[in-house]
């Protein structure tokens, strides 16, 4: 049995590249993203009272995922990266059907001549990401107060984040919109593969919009902050 | 854009009609379904460590929604079932892509010669609704505390539901279990149609299992069954 989806829009987001994207949801509420609705959806009546909803689900598909052959198992990030576990015990984007869903809060809806934007916050997306439906939240039915999940009971330990006094002059004369509170979410999460182990001599390099941020582990629970460049695509 | 789904698996529920499936998961904690999981996904190994969530998140498929052409107003029951809000700021089944979503709690997991299945509670899906996806409810991400809906804040008020004794008689003696409080829970919903005013002189026939349920309106705030009769298909 098939089915077949229309794309209703894509998201223009921060994250250029699939490295250092938060694993959930609403860890990064820095992170504003826009949602292009395209036509012939891009029709306000479909979204005008979508406003009395604070957060929204976004179904959309992990478009990047190359994979085609099914597993039973991926690995864990949570786990420490060697371990497998049954892929429909987790969020992973590498799945039988590459559907992912997020819940993100509604900042406004745009709506002018150049088309219609569900503008949100706290998304965990790849820029370009297909949209397939936008739903509201519903508290009632959404909002499980007694749930429990033995392996994300919480979301995950932060790191500390710090920066070389030039870098974050450089971050300070950069106009991008909270782009210091953002570079820290994203990295305070160590988007380092969790396989290694902490190599204080290795600097990453992290995609922000058109920058790429230059970071380092500092120690087994702090991030040095060490430069930002212009991006070469 | 278009993107192609394969169905998982398929939900066998006793809500064998549309009518009186409650509008959104979790109202009727009795209403006890199996979601049989198809080859090649019926492999314990995907879903062993799911067992340490106690919900889990079905994607699945409004496969009896007949209407191909897309329209940006849908009726909302809630509102009464006249006025129409814009198709995404509802759950509608009526929707761009037919793709529903429901939070439900996961019983257990059954593996035997017989296939594998995910016993759960609490849905809203007809019988033989198709699944395309299965994820853990992860409480840090999916659990909004602060969030907010205008249209929904809070679960529908629910009827009182009375008994005529001889059929509360009938419906003990009939080996299923927990028959009668989901007969209670459906009910109290009123699953009437909603632009009807109240009709007393009415009686409805909701199916549940193999059996159909007759009830009707007694007043503003409650409903009485009257009959439970075999259903002939």
């Amino acid at each position: 049995m098939q089915f077949t989806l229309n794309a209703i829009g894509k998201i223009h987001t921060c994250y250029k590249q699939k490295f250092g994207i938060p694993r959930q949801a609403g860890l990064s509420p820095s992170a504003e993203a826009r949602i292009e609705i395209f036509a012939p959806y891009n029709r306000i009546e479909a979204f005008e009272e979508l406003k009395q909803s604070s957060h929204i689900w976004v179904h959309f598909v992990f478009h990047e995922n190359r994979r085609t052959e099914w597993k039973p198992k991926v690995k864990a990030p949570r786990l420490g990266g060697n371990k497998t576990i049954g892929v429909f015990a987790t969020r992973s984007p590498v799945r039988p059907n590459p559907i992912g869903l997020s819940a993100v809060r509604l900042e406004t809806i745009e709506h002018s001549s150049k088309g219609l934007f569900l503008v949100i916050r706290g998304g965990d997306f790849l820029d370009g990401t297909p949209v397939v439906d936008i739903k509201p939240y519903v508290p009632y039915c959404d909002k499980i107060d007694n749930a429990t999940n033995g392996f994300a009971a919480d979301a995950p330990a932060t790191y500390a984040v710090q920066f070389d006094e030039e870098t974050l002059s450089k971050i300070r004369a950069i106009s991008i919109a909270n782009l210091e509170p953002l570079i820290i979410e994203t990295l305070q999460l160590n988007p380092a593969p969790q396989y290694q182990t902490a190599d204080t001599s290795k600097t990453y390099a992290l995609r922000l919009f058109d920058y790429d941020i230059h970071w380092q582990l500092a120690s087994v629970n702090a991030i040095r902050v060490t430069g930002i460049t212009q991006a070469t695509i």
